[in-house]
C-alpha cells in the first residue's frame, strides 16, 4: 500500500495536504514511529514523539523552516520533525553508532537549529536568535517548544524573564502533558494544571460581565448608584482577565498568553499558530495540551515506561534464561535504601530522575527520605547543603552530565563550606545511545579541582555499595561516579563495608608494568593484564578507587617496582585521574615512570554503544593491552638505543 | 556619650528596648556602619546594610537566633546582623586580612547559618533546613531574606517551586528595594513593582465588594436576578484575591503572600513577622519595601555607587597626583566598545554586572549591543549560544566565580556545538576583599577540560585587548581570564592586533631556568627573573598566553635548553595550566624538566589583599624567585649526589 508519508521529502510537501490527508499522515507517522523504535531494539523516546505528531505537522505547515527558527527543548521529541525534514530514510539508524542522533543536531540538518539533550535551554537560545534577528532588522519567526517538565528548570525562568524584558517577537509553545520523565514536581505544576480548566473561567467571566451590563440597563433609576456600579463594572472588566490566574502567571513575565488548546487537534493548532504569529513587539506563550503516547493505546497507558521505548512489544525472557545482572542504578538505589534504614541522617535527592537513578523503588519504601526536586539541579545541590548543615547526610543522585548544572552550587554552597554532601554520579564515562549531550566525560576534572572533595569510583557493584557506606561515614564532600548500565555482575548481598579514604586496591601483582584503572576501566585493566600474560608480560593491576586523595604510596611503589605506569579512565585527560597520577610522580622525582594516560578524547563523543567507543579509544581490555605492548616496545627500543650510545 | 549599642552583646539584649530606644539604636547603627566602612577605606557593602537595619532588628526580636535559622541571600547585608550577634567589637576588621568576613560565614558565628556570596541560594538552603527539621519533628523557624535582584536567579525559582511543593513552614522575606547591584532586569521586576501599589488594589476590592453587597440589599425585588447577582458576587469575591495579580504570582508557587509593608517601620515589621510566624503547613512570602542607603541621604541618593562604600567621603585626588591606571574591567569595556564599532557581529552580555564588568559605559554608547540579562548566568551563556548560531560574536563578560553557574550551558550549548562565544572572565585568581565565595580559583581547570575551548590570559592590559580581538576572529569557544583591579599600567592606545592562537611570547631569554607565567603571574615571573639575576641565575621568562592550546614548541625548547621549568598561575593545580605543561613534557619524554607548578592552594582562600595572598602562596616575584633558588639548589645537590654514586 502506498503511504502518504512516501510523498513527504520536506516541510513544503505538507502544505498541500487536506485535513483528511493530514489525519491519515499522523496515523502513518505514529505507526512508523513504533516500527522505527521497535526496529532499533525498542529504545528511544517513544511517548514524547507520539505526543507531538500534530504539533510538528502544524508547525511545519504554519512556519517556514529553517528560515523560521524552530527550537525543541531537550529535543528528544524531534523524531517526527526528522521524518518530515528529509531524514525519514535514515530513521532506522537513529541512536545507532554513526547513525542519526536521537536529539536535534546542528550537524545533521539545517532544520535542526539548536542541539539539546538537557532541559530548559530552548527559551534562552531562542531569545538569543530573536535578538540577533532584531539587530539585523530581519523578520523571521523564532519558536521554542518546551515541555511542562523542562519549564521547571531555573534557566527556563531566566529565559522567560529576559525575553519578556526585551519584548521581542518570540513564540514559546508550552507542550503540557502534565508530566516530565517522572511525574512533575513542584507547586508550579499544580498551577499549570489549573489552566486545564481555564475554559470554565473564561465562560464564567463572560457570564458575569453580561450580568453586570444587564443590571445597569435594567435599573436606570438611582443614577448615582448605576454610575458607580457601571464604573465598578468597567474596572472589574479590565481586571477580569486577571481572574484567569494561571494565565496571568505568564503575562507577568511580559508574555501574551494563549490557550490552552488541544494539541492533538490539527485544525485548532493551525488556527491558533496562525493567530499568534501575527503578534508583534511581545513574546507569546501558547499553551497546548497533549498526551504522551497519544494514538498508541499501549504507550498512552504507561507514559513513564514508554518514555524510553516500546516496552509492551518486548518479549518476556525465556523462563530458563540466566537472570540479567542489575544495573549500577539499581545497585545504588538498593544501597541507599539500606543506608536509610541504618542511619537516620541519610536522605536521597534526585532531580526529576526517580526512574533513571533507580530511586523510584527506594522512594516507595521510604517516601519521606527520598526527595525529587524536579529538573532543578542547582536547587537540588543547595537543598542538600541546607540538609547537611543540620547534621543530615544527603546523597544527591544526579547523572554526571546533569550535575554540570549544579557546579556552582557544589563549589559555593558545599565545597566552600566543607559540608558532608554525597554526590552519586550515574552515567559517568561513555554514555551510549544518548550521545554527545549526555557523555559523562568531565566530572573527574570538574570535581578534582575542588578542595576537600573526595573523588571516587568503584570497580564493580559491590564496591559501589562500599564507597557509599564510606561516603556516609565521611565528613567532607564526597563524590562517587559509576557507569551507565550493568557492571561485571558480582554479588551485592554482603553488608557494606567502609574503605579507608584514599586507599587503592592491589588486584594483581606484577613487575613488568602497572595498569591503574579508575572506575569502569579497572575491569578492562584486568582483562588487559590477562592478555599481556599471554604475551609473557607480567602486569600489576591497581584499582585506584580514589582520584582524590590519591594513594600515593601504591603509585610510587608501582613506579619504583615495575616497568612503568599506564592509567585508564573514562574521563578526558585534562584535569582527570591520569594527570593527577602524573603530578604525584613528578613531585616525587619519578615522572618518567608514567608511560601513558588512557582517557576519553579531547573531543565530543557521539552516540553509540559504550563497548564500541571503549574499543575506539583503547579503553577496553584489548586496547589497553595493545597500547601497553606498544609503549613497552618503544621504551625497550629507547633503552637499547641509550645503552648503545652510552 | 554612652550609646545604646554598647549594651547590645547578643540578640537577647534587643528584646527589652522600647520603640523609642529601637529608633535610636537604628540611628546609632547607621552612623556606626558609615564609620566602619569609612574606617576600612570606604569599601564594603554600605547601601544594602543601611537598607536592612530595621529588618535585622525586627528579625532578632521576633525570632530566636540561632535556634530559629536565619539565612541571608548573598549575605553582603549582614553587617547589622554581625553587630547585634556579638561581633561589633571586630567590625573594624571586616573584609580585612584575617578579620571578619564581609559575608555570612559558618566559621565565624553560630548565628551565621549559611555562608553566601552568590545570589539566589538562600531559599534552597532554607528549604533543606526546613526539610531536616520536619524529618526530626523539631519546630523552630527557618527564615530566608532575599533581595528582589537575587530573586531573578533561576535557582531561586527552583527553590520556591520545591518549597511550595513540600508545603513546609518557611518564611521567605523578599527585600524589595527595586534594584539589585545594577537596576533590576527582567519583566518580572516590573511586576514586582506593581505590587508596590497593591494597597490600592486592596482598597478597590473592599469597595467593590461593599457595593455589590449593598446592591443586593437595595433591590430585594426581582428575586431571581438578586439571587444570580448574589451568587455571582460570591464567586467574584472568592476570586477577588486574584485581582491582586502580583500577589497571586507567589501564591502560585504554593506560598502565602503577605505585604507589601514598609521595611523601615519597625512596628509594622514586628507585627507582621509576629503574624506570619503563626502560619503552619505552608511557606510564606513576606514582601517588604526598603530603600538602599536608607537614613544616610548621600547613600540613598546614589545606591549604585554606595553599594560598595562611602564614595561621598572619598577625598578627591590631588590635582597633581599621578593618574591611577585603569582597571582591567575598564580596559576590557573600552576594547569591547571598539570591537562593537569595528564589527557588526560583536555584542556583549553581562549578568547583572554592568558596573563591575565596566560595561555600563559601553552600554551607554551602544545600548542595543550590550545586553544585561540579570542574575541569570545560565540563561546569559545560552542566550549567547543562540546569538552565535546566527553568526554573531557574543562576548559574555562574567566574573570567573559567577561563570561557575553557567558551566552546563558552556558545555551543553556552546562546547558540544562548537559555537564561537567569547568568555571574558573578570576577577580570575585571587579576588581580594570579597574572599572565599568569590575566588577565581578554578576557571582554568573547568574550561581546559572542554574540547574546542581556547583558554587564554593576558600578561597586561594591552594584551587583554589583543586577546579579545583574537577571540572575535576565532571560530571556536574562546575564554580570556584577567584579574581584579589594575594591571601593570601599560598604554592601551594602540590598535588591537590578533595573536596566533596557541602562541606564547618569549619575554626574556635565559639558560639556567625557565619561568612560564599564565596571566597575572607573568609580571611576577619577570620580577622573579630580575631577583634571580641578582643571584647570578639567568632565567628565561615565557608569557604563556594560552593554557589551551599550549605552545608545545616553546615549552619543549625551554625544557631542552634550560635547567628546567617552573610554571606560575593563579588557579589551583588540579587541571590547571601547570598540569597541562607537565603532560606535554611527559608526552615528549621530558617530564623531569618540570621543576615546580606554583599555583593557588588546594584549599579555600579567605579574604584579604591580592598582594598578601600572592606572597603567602609564592605567586609574587619574591616567592617565585625563592622557590626557584630552592629547587635549583635541590636539583644541584641531587645531581652532585647522583654523580657521586655513579
Amino acid at each position: 500500500m502506498s503511504l502518504l508519508l512516501d510523498k513527504i521529502d520536506s516541510p513544503a510537501d505538507l502544505r498541500d495536504l487536506s485535513p483528511e490527508e493530514l489525519e491519515q499522515l499522523a496515523t502513518e507517522i505514529r505507526e512508523e514511529l513504533v516500527n522505527t523504535i521497535q526496529g532499533i531494539g525498542g529504545g528511544g523516546h517513544l511517548a514524547s514523539n507520539l505526543g507531538v505528531v500534530e504539533l510538528t505537522l502544524a508547525l511545519h505547515r504554519q512556519f517556514d523552516s529553517p528560515r523560521d527558527r524552530m527550537l525543541w527543548d531537550v529535543s528528544h521529541q524531534v523524531y517526527v520533525h526528522k521524518m518530515v525534514t528529509g531524514r525519514r530514510g535514515q530513521m532506522e539508524t537513529i541512536r545507532q553508532y554513526q547513525g542519526l542522533s536521537g536529539f536535534a543536531d546542528r550537524n545533521e540538518s539545517p532544520h535542526d537549529l539548536f542541539g539539546a539533550g538537557h532541559a530548559g535551554t530552548s527559551i534562552s537560545a531562542a531569545t538569543g536568535m530573536a535578538a540577533a534577528r532584531d539587530l539585523r532588522g530581519e523578520d523571521h519567526h523564532v519558536i521554542a517548544v518546551i515541555g511542562d517538565g523542562a519549564m521547571t528548570a531555573g534557566m527556563a525562568f531566566e529565559g522567560l524573564n529576559h525575553a519578556g524584558h526585551l519584548g521581542t517577537n518570540l513564540i514559546v509553545i508550552l507542550n503540557d502533558n502534565s508530566m516530565s520523565i517522572s511525574p512533575n514536581v513542584g507547586a508550579l505544576s499544580r498551577n499549570v494544571n489549573k489552566l486545564r480548566i481555564e475554559p470554565h473561567y473564561r465562560r464564567f467571566k463572560q457570564e458575569i460581565e453580561g450580568r453586570i451590563d444587564g443590571m445597569v440597563e435594567q435599573f436606570p433609576i438611582g443614577r448615582n448608584l448605576a454610575r458607580d456600579v457601571w464604573q465598578g463594572a468597567q474596572r472589574v472588566q479590565s481586571s477580569m482577565r486577571d481572574l484567569i490566574v494561571p494565565a496571568s502567571f505568564w503575562e507577568q513575565f511580559g508574555f501574551d498568553y494563549y490557550g490552552p488548546i488541544d494539541g492533538h487537534n490539527l485544525g485548532e493548532l493551525e488556527a491558533t499558530l496562525s493567530a499568534v504569529k501575527k503578534v508583534r513587539g511581545k513574546p507569546v506563550l501558547l499553551h497546548i495540551l497533549t498526551n504522551k503516547g497519544h494514538g498508541i493505546p499501549e504507550a498512552a497507558a504507561d507514559p513513564v515506561k514508554s518514555h524510553s521505548g516500546t516496552f509492551w512489544l518486548k518479549k518476556p525472557p525465556a523462563p530458563d534464561a540466566p537472570k540479567a545482572p542489575p544495573t549500577y542504578s539499581q545497585v545504588f538505589a538498593n544501597a541507599v535504601g539500606e543506608l536509610i534504614e541504618q542511619d537516620p541522617r541519610v536522605v536521597a535527592i534526585t532531580a526529576a530522575m526517580l526512574e533513571g537513578t533507580g530511586l523510584a523503588a527506594t522512594q516507595k519504601e521510604h517516601p519521606e527520605r527520598v526527595f525529587d526536586v524536579g529538573i532543578a539541579e542547582q536547587h537540588g545541590v543547595t537543598f542538600a547543603a541546607g540538609l547537611a548543615t543540620q547534621g543530615m547526610r544527603p546523597i544527591a543522585a544526579i547523572y554526571s552530565t546533569f550535575l554540570q548544572r549544579g557546579f556552582d552550587s557544589i563549589v559555593h554552597d558545599i565545597v566552600v563550606q566543607k559540608l558532608p554532601v554525597i554526590f552519586a554520579l550515574d552515567r559517568a564515562g561513555f554514555v551510549g545511545d544518548d550521545g554527545k549531550t549526555h557523555q559523562g566525560f568531565i566530572d573527574t576534572s570538574y570535581l578534582r579541582c575542588l578542595p576537600n572533595m573526595v573523588v571516587s569510583a568503584p570497580k564493580d557493584e559491590a564496591e559501589l555499595r562500599d564507597l557509599l557506606a564510606t561516603a556516609v561515614a565521611h565528613d567532607t564532600p564526597f563524590s562517587v561516579r559509576y557507569p551507565r548500565g550493568a557492571g561485571p555482575g558480582v554479588p551485592t548481598d554482603q553488608p557494606m563495608k567502609k574503605i579507608p579514604v584514599g586507599q587503592s586496591e592491589l588486584l594483581r601483582d606484577g613487575r613488568d608494568i602497572t595498569l591503574i584503572g579508575f572506575g569502569a576501566s579497572v575491569i578492562e585493566c584486568v582483562k588487559a593484564a590477562d592478555l599481556l600474560a599471554l604475551e609473557g608480560i607480567d602486569a600489576r593491576v591497581i584499582n585506584a578507587r580514589f582520584a582524590k586523595p590519591l594513594d600515593e604510596d601504591a603509585i610510587l611503589a608501582a613506579a619504583r617496582e615495575t616497568g612503568g605506569i599506564i592509567t585508564a579512565e573514562e574521563n578526558v585527560r585534562a584535569g582527570g585521574f591520569g594527570e593527577a597520577v602524573l603530578a604525584v610522580l613528578a613531585d616525587n622525582g619519578l615522572p618518567e615512570t608514567l608511560l601513558l594516560n588512557l582517557t576519553m578524547p579531547d573531543d565530543i563523543v557521539d552516540h553509540g554503544p559504550q563497548k564500541v567507543y571503549r574499543g575506539v579509544y583503547d579503553l577496553d581490555g584489548d586496547g589497553i593491552a595493545r597500547r601497553a605492548m606498544e609503549v613497552l616496545k618503544d621504551r625497550g627500543a629507547e633503552r637499547k638505543e641509550s645503552l648503545a650510545t652510552a
